[in-house]
């Protein structure tokens, strides 16, 4: 099942099922969301308006997590080419939801940096929540899988030791298009993770090569702060960054770059100057 | 003004004015939120119910802020403990509201960790929103001062290069006890915050000594991120802290830990184990 958060055609919020280029609207007469539909559990099996596609404007899969958990330096390739060491744990850092662009919105170079830059990843959802999650139950809170693009701006990333300011312009999180649950996903160990930019592969991995796994990453996480529905943790981008390129490779105004894995889908976004 | 959040004795949210040990009450029949209030602009000067101080439960100054924006490596003597560079930007990094304790609640140790150490900070809550806030504007957008505890979980923080897992654990950032404004403050530049540990003065110094002084926080913060009303920049903490000192001081259960800086007050937190 592939689900969506979409504003309709009379701006109200709702949420759906996508069948072929249908949205079923499983919002109710006020909308509803996403987020709070995973805390109910649903029902996204439900009947509801039929609406085209094209006839709605998409959000990010998830417009307001209460956490977005993003994983630094998972992949080996990644971590060798910015020169730092392999640790026992990984990185983590956070975004805020005002960040969040949805599949199809433009991804905003802000003012103050030319160095902004395209990290291709994929996306876990909390459905169930938790606290303390062990790794053997980990994936019964998986609602589902998205795509993230983490943009970042390089020299505002690098200011000081931590990654904040870098990655929290908005405008810069890439997220969508569709919540694929598990089922759709028969293995998610085989899904490859591709990042082009204005169709050129630069980023080209499976996700089996992540140093932490999905499971682990659920359990560190919910080890020191409670998840809840619509959570999200982005499981860190492959090597092939623009900027550890030589020459360095920058997103910039009328840019498209898109982050590919089947079968959870695609994330096209423009890339537009503030 | 001092104004505070709580719960009053049938348990419903609200905040009110702190007059001696008396609360005006300034939330509604169904109760209120400070945060939201500062978005309004209080009002804060009204009439309300009179409770005993005794009576309600202090809750964290703002007990569900959108945006916890911690600063790091603010003071030289604590850059120099640390064995870290100056940069020339600070280190930001974040809490989730879900860590924050009020004044005389319990700072919580996590079971998978010995190394749990205090910060004193003054904390700085934003009343009307911004982004790209200038630094001559950037006091017309301080709501008051507040004290804050970055309790921290020492080998979780350098689990890797984000502080993330090591600040956010359930229980661990101390806020309160009132948020006092600006009038009361009329030279913050001179304010001294000190932390004690079982009476033990371990931390002393004047914000004067930050590196980057408040305006300039908010200036930076805001240039990446918008600032809403009831956000909060926690300025960093001095030199002193129980990790760097040798041999090195912990916090453990039954300990009492204060953090004063007058005329903003003391908060004051006991210790346990989880």
């Amino acid at each position: 099942m592939r689900l969506v958060s979409f504003l309709r055609p009379d701006g109200t919020a709702s949420y759906g099922r996508l069948e072929g280029s249908t949205v079923v609207d499983l919002g109710g007469s006020a909308g509803g969301s996403l987020r709070e539909a995973l805390g109910s559990e649903g029902p996204f099996t439900g009947e509801g308006e039929e609406r085209d596609l094209e006839s709605v404007t998409l959000l990010p899969v998830i417009p307001d997590p209460a956490k977005i958990l993003c994983i630094g330096l998972n992949y080996a390739t990644h971590v060798k080419e910015t020169g730092r060491e392999q640790k026992e744990y990984p990185a983590v850092f956070t975004r805020w939801a005002d960040t969040l662009v949805a599949h199809g919105q433009p991804l905003v170079r802000p003012q103050v940096s030319e160095r902004f830059d395209y990290e291709g990843e994929i996306a876990v959802v909390i459905g169930k929540g938790g606290h303390k999650i062990a790794r053997d139950n980990a994936m019964d809170h998986v609602a589902g899988y998205s795509l993230f693009n983490d943009a970042s701006v390089r020299d505002w990333q690098r200011h000081n030791i931590q990654f904040t300011p870098g990655k929290n312009f908005p405008g810069t999180g890439g997220f969508g298009p569709a919540l694929v649950t598990p089922d759709e996903v028969t293995d998610i160990a085989s899904v490859r993770v591709q990042t082009r930019l204005n169709g050129e592969l630069l980023q080209d991995q499976p996700i089996s090569d992540l140093i932490w796994d999905i499971p682990f990453l659920i359990e560190y996480c919910s080890a020191f702060t409670p998840l809840a529905p619509g959570d999200v943790i982005v499981t860190g981008t492959p090597g092939g960054v623009g900027d550890k390129r030589n020459p360095p490779i920058y997103m910039k105004d009328g840019d498209r770059v898109t982050v590919t894995a089947e079968p959870i889908g695609e994330l096209v976004n423009p890339v537009t100057d503030e």
